[in-house]
């Protein structure tokens, strides 16, 4: 089955790729994996590897195909005869992930949501046909004044617009507290999260999960959270401390 | 059908990047498309795009998939749980060509071609299994040494290692003169081949089709040969000149 694919659709410079840099850790803590897509309209050169590396050595000599692999990615670089339709993209590529989120595509029939600022362009696009499901936008002018009763979220928002999405592309209702689904870790630091790689999650999920389960009725964690605050005031108070 | 694979082996910096460099325009001038792989033993950063593009960002935010599309080429870039074997690769991306040549899986079972420099290594790898197909080597020691009764060619014998390997994977004679299949054009100036783009190409090929059609008896041309010399000594001999 093909994953569900939704455009983030606005004038250049509104916003689109800022937006998407946040919502895309938001879904990855919550164990979904996003795919994206940008669509160049124009002839353009995709920098395979570094100039004078082998492979873009490759595709300089003619290659049609170049793929570098590796244990951990996986690179290509290919032509075409035609622009590929979305459909056909996503079924070629995003074969392994839980949400395709488009950059553009604008006059497609995707669902759309728009991400809107007055300083950039005096209209939204909005309300041009039946495919919107949804604006981002810091104007309530905008916000208050959209005739098509769309929901609208603030760009900041982005946790709930994380949970709308899943809510309606991912089958999980659009609850507070987003909708997670694989197996995952969180870390939170002096308030701040950090970003654990592949490796270091799996490591410290095992290590933790490993430790658990030697406790009495603990054979079987499925669900851990943990605080370790060595502040007195800890807001979550002292019961749930560990030191 | 899966595209066949043959591997190019050697010790580092023995020649096989640039021995590649020349093959793909060979088999490119006789409209074979030839897909590559490179494969990287450790982790590697696959730069998507150019740093602060859109892509890269996507990808910098932790998109599991990434995909730049456009009418003529589209790039790609995806995490992998595991090291992908190169069939899983070549079905997964190289539908659309005719040979995919890979660059190093010396250890695989796949037929190899080893391009050998004794100032590099003072052995081939040659011979240590029944997978090594032929050698390319300026060593005539090496090339005359060797036991194996590989057939044997030197790395300026390009068009003669094209053909080879179009008799052994694209069920073309290994004939002189390279065994040609799609509609192609190639155009030389005195006496240099020139490189032409897809778009440039297909210009020429259809602006003369369209010409010659227009002559008496040439309503189907098929294969149309034009040599053009201003000069009085041309090699191809007066009947061949057209001014």
């Amino acid at each position: 089955m093909s994953a569900p694919v939704v455009a983030l659709v606005g004038k250049p410079d509104c916003g689109k790729t800022t937006l998407l840099e946040k919502l895309i850790p938001e879904f990855n803590g919550c164990g979904y994996r996003i795919g994206t897509i940008k669509h160049h309209v124009h002839e353009f050169s995709f920098p395979v590897d570094t100039p004078g590396k082998d492979t873009w050595r490759h595709k300089q000599a003619g290659a049609h195909t170049v793929v570098l692999s590796s244990p951990i990615g996986i690179g290509v670089v290919c032509d075409t005869e035609r622009d590929l339709g979305i459909d056909e993209l996503v079924t070629r590529y995003f074969s392994e992930v839980d949400l395709v989120i488009a950059e553009g595509y604008k006059r497609s029939n995707l669902p759309k949501i728009e991400v809107y600022r007055r300083q950039i362009h005096p209209e939204p696009l909005a309300g041009r046909n039946q495919s919107w499901i949804a604006m981002v936008t810091d104007d309530p002018e905008a916000a208050g004044t959209l005739e098509s009763g769309l929901p609208c979220f603030g760009s900041g928002q982005v946790r709930e617009i994380a949970d709308f999405l899943a809510g309606r592309f991912l089958g999980r209702p659009s609850s507070s507290g987003a909708a997670c689904r694989r197996s995952f870790i969180q870390l939170e630091v002096n308030g701040k999260p950090i970003p654990l790689n592949r490796f270091v999650a799996s490591f410290v999920r095992r290590s933790l999960k490993g430790m658990i389960t030697s406790l009495r009725g603990c054979d079987r964690p499925r669900h851990i959270r943990i605080i370790i605050s060595d502040d007195e005031q800890s807001p979550q108070g002292p019961s749930d401390r560990r030191s």
